[in-house]
């Protein structure tokens, strides 16, 4: 990565007041504290670490505005009001730089048919598929080898990293960001067990993907039995992860890595599932609902409820059984020691 | 999707005797009885859904033959022996015509080599890559950009979705489904610890899927250390399963999405795993075990034991043991007043 | 598979002294003692198989140097010191002649910018996209539909299987091995709640594979939010690994199938993860931890500690707990007969 300011552009970028010491030549790098070097920026993102400031070897550091130190020697500091959010402003621009939207128009690899519709404000790179019927709205971005099945759409500033799939018939909504490898309308796992034999049900429905969704690298999502899977407005969700046929996701959920949903089941809004938890079939979840790494929803969970474990119960309740089952050898050790108590006492009494 | 049946078509299709109802217009969509419009069918699948037929707007509702409502005005109920079946037959024919077999014949783009074997009976998409050795039988369908590696074989009737990847020398048999993103082939995690290094164990075995097996989006399947990793018949895999080197699998198992089976573990037939379930490595699992979902196998499982938790236990022990697992703020409790309890007797006694 | 050696070159090849016994023909396969035939190899690698050498049909059995059996008829024996590690000897041998490694060159079919920089020692297969400025270094084998983005970096000697994903600016080191699937360079799953909307995190930090690390199929490596994602020398990671964003794993651990590590988390050297195990965001793993299957890390791991279990404890202190919990229904029904036992106890006192 070719990255390169001058204070001057950065004190413009994340929107400081001044600069505080001197420094010479261009900051060339984003490193955490303890890692930056003097060509690099650094930034107080958690008072946690404030500690770490005094030894830093950063170039440049963002700091809040009320903070005490000062820079060392050819060391600046750039005070603002939340330096983690005046850093993200910086990345946008280094992302800007490294991914400048590329210019409109298709490769002459890709495989278009000519039944399908593409904007001419649309970027379509090397060795895509677009299949009859689909259609690609403005500025929406195909990086190199993305299929997109027949009659399905991208909707406008999509951007899809190299190597997604969008399935037959399905949407994407607009400004979704769909990272490599991602699967969207796979069939969903339906079979009837009839007699001796495993049929497989037809799986006609599509999968919907509302505006501003984000799906992580080789996740799955699969097309619904008939209707629709769909994932709400704003929803991130991140790698490998599997959303099974007929699933409903809310508006704002944040999904991370791993987690499994079955099918039916249905997600309210803005609910935050940890890393390789899962959710039984045909469960309804609540809005607001927290859901603990590694932990199953085995039953429905109400609304601003946090679960945690497997089966999931409420966060209080699995806490303190984790915390009592630590104790279960005392427990073990005073029964038995009552035990023989009461033994001594019984023969005593005698 | 376009999907439009008339009245008449419909009641051909799930097989009824005859519509009881009057509507005008075509059907153009499949729903649940929650969520269908007048242009929908529904079903009534579940007797416990029973109640929601009397409010669906459905336009048309495949009911049992005894149900004993009456549809309402410009609703049409078709009564059927069973009416899931029924939709699966009424889905086959909208399957067929969302997904007419393409045409035989090899996609320009497609890289064939002059040394595979394709038969003229079978459709390769475009951005295939089909290897030396190759053999792809009568039937069989690979949509855009699948790879088939040297020597590998796809057998009569299978169906390989966008992406997948069959890897060198393995075998797929007849009828097989694979999804997008499947990888068949992929090298064993084999390593010895041989002092200070970390060595890689060649991985010169093959996988073979029989026939009838079916695998979902962005699975993956590993060769065998040597010989075969085996997947028996009519068994069906979910999304982002791993399935290591050297397991065998038996015929007619279904695994739900995420799980994962170590290496050299050998499954029995007509298993059945929940999602996110483990099965160590070395193992041994009957024929008809049950796994519930999260659960992990550390020891061999006789057949016909349905098994949960981690360890996996039977589930009779697990689940009484979670119950009791629950009670342990009480049991602590009774300890506690039983310690006074016995004190105070002791103290009276002195 | 056509593999096919004659007494004499297995001879050659497991560095045996001499064959004990006599057959004709080659063989042509190699198999477990209880599943090879006349045609195949076998080999006594632990001695608790040591009964199934009798009843085994394979033509040669490499079996260690004092082993007290003979060969039955049109049987050989090839003793040996290590018989795993003879036959890994023979299966480098035979992995050679299915592997070779493929003639330098760039594939017509491959889309390789201009601006890009390909070493003529290195081989590209068909309809893989190489992106301006990446730099692809002698002896590399890409195999088919290999993507490198942007800037990105293939070391001396690695090999890439068909669909690996090289993100924009990522770095792989020499002699890697990255399996089909492998999308290295995701962009991390960094949000930030801000009122009412979810907002996206730049991320515009790396990955970078140091040497000889393999990854298996359809794992993920997310690059940093800035600076970068680290895999150490030698780590060898199997197929659905999850590697978020600022991970820094060490040199030489394994860790296997399924398994996830959230953000910024950092692993020593010569870790071990079992499989579908966890790292929670933030943390640190020391040196050789080993970390049990399904297990999540949630805190803090010192060096050389082995933890089990969610949340992941010792193992000695987990499982203890897993043997008292069994013991609950026992504890319970002991607890009441105190209970009785004081009860009428208190009652002859009174």
């Amino acid at each position: 990565m070719a990255v390169s300011f001058t204070l001057e552009q950065l004190v413009l970028h994340v929107g400081a007041a001044s600069a505080e010491g001197v420094r010479a030549g261009p900051v060339t790098g984003v490193a955490s504290l303890s890692e930056a070097g003097p060509d690099d920026l650094s930034f107080l993102g958690n008072p946690r670490y404030a500690a770490e400031v005094a030894g830093s070897r950063a170039g440049v550091i963002l700091v809040p505005k009320g903070f005490e130190g000062r820079p060392s020697g050819g060391q600046v500091f750039l005070r603002v009001e939340n330096p983690s959010y005046a850093l993200a402003l910086l990345c946008s621009v280094i992302e800007s730089s490294l991914w400048p939207r590329p210019a409109s128009g298709v490769h002459p690899t890709a495989v278009v048919s000519p039944a399908a519709s593409v904007s001419p404000g649309a970027h379509v790179g090397p060795l895509c598929v677009i299949e009859a019927g689909a259609r690609i709205a403005a500025d929406v971005v195909l990086e190199a080898s993305v299929h997109v099945g027949r009659d399905a759409s991208v909707g406008a500033g999509s951007w899809l990293r190299p190597r997604v799939i969008v399935g037959d018939y399905c949407v994407i909504g607009a400004r979704c960001r769909l990272q490599p490898g991602v699967v969207v309308g796979s069939e969903g796992f339906g079979y009837e067990v009839i007699g001796d034999e495993v049929r497989r049900l037809p799986q006609v429905g599509i999968v919907v993907l509302e505006d501003d969704v984000e799906v992580g690298a080789n996740s799955t999502l699969d097309r619904a039995r008939f209707s629709r899977t769909v994932v709400g407005r704003g929803t991130k969700i991140d790698n490998l992860v599997q959303v099974a046929h007929n699933v409903r996701i809310g508006a704002q959920c944040m999904i991370a890595a791993q987690v499994g949903i079955a099918g039916s089941s249905v997600i309210g809004d803005r609910c935050v599932f940890g890393g390789q938890s899962g959710v039984g079939g045909h469960l309804n979840v609540g809005d607001r609902v927290r859901v603990g790494a590694q932990s199953a929803v085995l039953s429905d969970v109400p609304s601003d409820e946090f679960v945690n474990g497997t089966p999931a119960q409420p966060l209080g309740l699995e806490r303190r059984l984790v915390v009592l089952s630590r104790r279960l050898p005392d427990l073990f050790k005073k029964v038995d020691s009552l035990a023989a108590a009461l033994d001594s006492l019984a023969k005593d009494a005698r």
